[in-house]
């Protein structure tokens, strides 16, 4: 039974202390948040107690931490709790600071502490089965990947100034998912972007649509769009054609009713947001971090995965600001 | 809290130990079954006590018990459970004899207990959303009902002996989804079986293969199709004709992806049985139990509606012998 | 080249005068209809003349009569120009009298000219597919066939009057597409109907909402559905359940948009008519017709297959007065 | 009555051959083509006369030539077409050299005969159905447009080595398609090619894959992708994010039947090339074009438009040799 302390108490790391508590080979032993009621509330619900950040990382009965606090506090706890002997799951990204992430990275590896970012992306069934399909050869050779991502609605202006910009706040996710079906990183990043759907968005200095081109050594193409507005929902959507065939996977419906009327056809909307669509997936992550954890397994995500996804992001900032194609190795060296 | 003993310690019941203890307001206090050593593997599980049927029953500290026993106990643990004070959730069907599960309602209805029957379909997300559309007059007046229900494999020919047949054994939940989606019982019954899936099930006795036709007072008309043997899975679909259109119920399917090869166009199979189809409605259905039982609304599916179902499913059995409609006011009078 | 004479000028004629001049095989000779003018305009537009239906039957340079007039004068029309030599194809159905129907089989026999009933479904290229598929055994035995086959919206009172009711003005193109598919007659016919989309039909004497169920000797069944009202279109759909599997012939769509929005996810309607949805099939019907009559082949759809779909809409109107099954070897002896 | 001069008698030809003579507004009055055997050919199949190029430009009875034959001869023959007083439909491009089309543009400017282009996908209509939505505000305000439009397998090396490369051969109709749905031209072209369909496609200099993206002065991006290998069949998709909602146009399918098996829930593979799809599309077109002749409008598809999608052809080539953006008002001025 692996003891887990939980560092955050927001939204998220609700989602994580249901998967916590319910897989039977991990338990929540305690709670942190920066504001100590929000720990203790999200406690009593899970029947654990609130403590603080320092007690927990300094309590040796406790085995893993799961990081799901806010971004930039990400590699200071990583470093805290890997150098005090414990297994990580932190919440993606690593940092926003590609140079801070890279140190992360370097300090972790002296302490030979399983590390695994949260990109449960990789854990959707739908996702899950479309890179089964390509690994078991069922179209051929991966050519042109096309992932599209869109949220239901812009986050608030407020975040959108802290959150390090769509591309290392929103298509990280899509970064990391073009790296698990590639199997490889890119060789360049060619970005651009538009403050089409709110034009405060650009004035705080981000983009809230974007299109992103990759390109690999072997002449594989990506392509990676991103809007901050899908109305309809949330829109979560991978396709690879193949020398041999196309795979799609196609958004997750709230139901399967379709009504036919005098106005046309009308099936359900893709499920809200991401706690309703990757809510399996949220389970199926940390399934797989215990699954590593107790039989020494390689970790699914790694590290060094959340900073080449970081590193993406950041090729991609820097090419949309010019138009010019980024190459990795200019950003990696 | 409300504390529930779980009587039967089988397949189901395991499904139902798992949305009594996730429910926040219920308990598990403890499993009785048969087979002692089933009881005593399913409580571990789940932290709690293997005790006698008799001692659950007469637990004045237990508050419900859910009956997932064989079918013939159901009866006697109904009127056993309500006259020791208890409420119940139990297992379709009621009875296989109509005329026990009427001397069981006419027992519980003297002790003014809540007994809930477990019509699990009638809180599928689907079917749920389907029945919403109808009330919300988004189709107008329905006027002609379908209801698909496949199997994706026929049951041990042990099984089929004892079960009482297809009609009250498989179709019974399709006779209850028609009530639940009508709103009103049926004046005639008419419907042809045959054994065409495996002529052992006719020389036991029983069809494999049907079709049923319900005739409504105000002229609406239900068309149920039962196969024991759908080889892609488990195929449960329910489709409404009403004055301003239609509403189709689909099949959730194992994942959203679909492949497009020389061979054609191909996406994932239906979920293949109804503990994978049905999951959620199992637990939706655990929680309308005990929000009722807590809040004290009317409970959601009645023993009336059991015995409905059983009325329908007899009906059936009778027209499926000569092929001439059977009314049922002759049934149920 | 076919020299064809088209007897009639209505609506259903023009789509058979396109089908006619465009066949490389054949030639439109010669159209008559009831109102001559109506037959002259039909004529000009093909380039042809418009002359009576007497001449066009005494005329030896006309190879081949299509009628497409009344329903009470196709059994007349098919003898007298079978006994001058014509080979005929007819529109359904034959006659609203079986036993007039089964004289005129009776007359034809005598002359050995070929006589195709236009059942046009049977050349559908989705129900093509589907049959294809079945006799390719992509899904076994046949076990269960469904047909729904809904019509947009009721004919007016006036052509409900002398329709000969739903099943031998509607139905009848079902009970042929079970004939296509299954590939024998049906044992029994058991009907329900209902005037719940309009009482005046009722009142009339007809249905508007059917439901049918044949049995087949080997034991397969099939569930035929129809509707006067889809409000959404022209719903036409066969489905069959197979030992191997389930094939499903769908609607066809207006167009392949789809609308995502707040309100949902939307598409096109099925296309709005028969002359929409059956135009490609008429055109093969008629290259079916002219290459049975070119090569020397079979006919794909005979005047025994047109007498076989009266009798079972024969069957189908006695059983929705009784509900009882009424046996086919009853009607056919 | 139009008369029109079809010049060329390739396969394309034989499609508008058809559409000419098919119109009731126009007439085929004859064929020419670079091998006379090849007009000879065609013009007997449609009942009429092979003459040369030069006659058919020089006979004063004909109106209107569409001009079918081999791209290198496009702008010379509508120079010589228009010079002549006659309208003319030219199949896309103008040209494989921008210069070359703009003096063509010119020159025809100087006799003010109406010249179109056939971007024949414009007259689909499903991408219109698309349009449509867009323009009567169903999405609100455009915002992300994605082009996807992959051939069923590559062109032989020879016609790859001539056809002006995959962004003035293929993709020029998905620029011609952004163009139509975007109602304006984009400020700048991104683009990525690669040959890892063929390398010898590659060896010719060539690419067959590739990703462009567009961008507006408004802030709107466009992507579209190309393959020249999609094993399953033509895929030609077309989607429209807007500030309200989604449009998809889809693919057409061979047929609406689906087939559940133990393999998987498998339908129909899009209609195989552009002649099967788009059939309707060339009949569409050419009834506009007799149209616009007939009572004035204007052309639905101009000279202009056919420019435009060459020099954003041009762009995309450059780009595609550097990686970085190319501004069209670099092209174009």
């Amino acid at each position: 039974m692996i003891k887990v302390g939980l560092l955050g108490a927001g939204r998220i790391a609700g989602v994580h202390a249901t998967a916590i508590s319910s897989h039977p080979g991990s338990e929540l032993a305690a709670v942190s948040d920066y504001f100590p009621e929000a720990a203790q509330k999200l406690a009593s619900q899970y029947g654990t107690v609130a403590r603080t950040t320092e007690e927990i990382i300094a309590d040796d009965s406790i085995d893993a931490v799961l990081i799901a606090t806010s971004t930039d506090t990400h590699s200071d706890l990583i470093e805290a709790a890997t150098a005090a002997g414990k297994a990580v799951l932190c919440e993606k990204p690593v940092d926003l600071s590609l140079e801070r992430a890279q140190a992360c990275q370097v300090a972790v590896a002296k302490t030979d502490r399983p590390v695994m970012i949260g990109f449960n992306r990789r854990f959707d069934p739908n996702f899950g089965a479309l890179k089964n399909a390509l690994v078991a050869g069922e179209i051929g050779k991966a050519e042109l990947l096309s992932i599209t991502s869109f949220d239901p609605a812009p986050p608030p202006l407020e975040y959108v100034k802290v959150s390090g910009g769509l591309f290392r706040d929103m298509m990280i996710h899509d970064f990391d998912m073009a790296n698990f079906i590639m199997g490889d990183l890119p060789v360049s990043v060619t970005a651009v972007g538009t403050s089409i759907v709110d034009p405060a968005i650009g004035d705080a200095g981000d983009v809230d649509t974007a299109a992103v081109t990759l390109t690999y050594a072997d002449g594989r193409i990506a392509v990676i769009k991103n809007s901050r507005r899908a109305v309809y929902g949330y829109d979560q959507r991978v396709e690879l054609l193949g020398s041999e065939g196309l795979l799609q996977a196609q958004n997750m419906l709230e139901n399967t009713v379709v009504k036919s009327t005098t106005a046309g056809v009308t099936g359900a909307k893709p499920t809200y947001f991401f706690l309703e669509r990757y809510m399996p997936a949220y389970a199926a992550e940390w399934a797989a971090f215990v699954e590593a954890l107790t039989n020494g397994g390689a970790l699914p995500v790694t590290l060094a995965d959340g900073v080449a996804a970081l590193a993406m992001a950041e090729a991609a900032t820097r090419s949309a600001k010019t138009g010019a194609p980024v190459m990795m190795a200019n950003i990696l060296s």
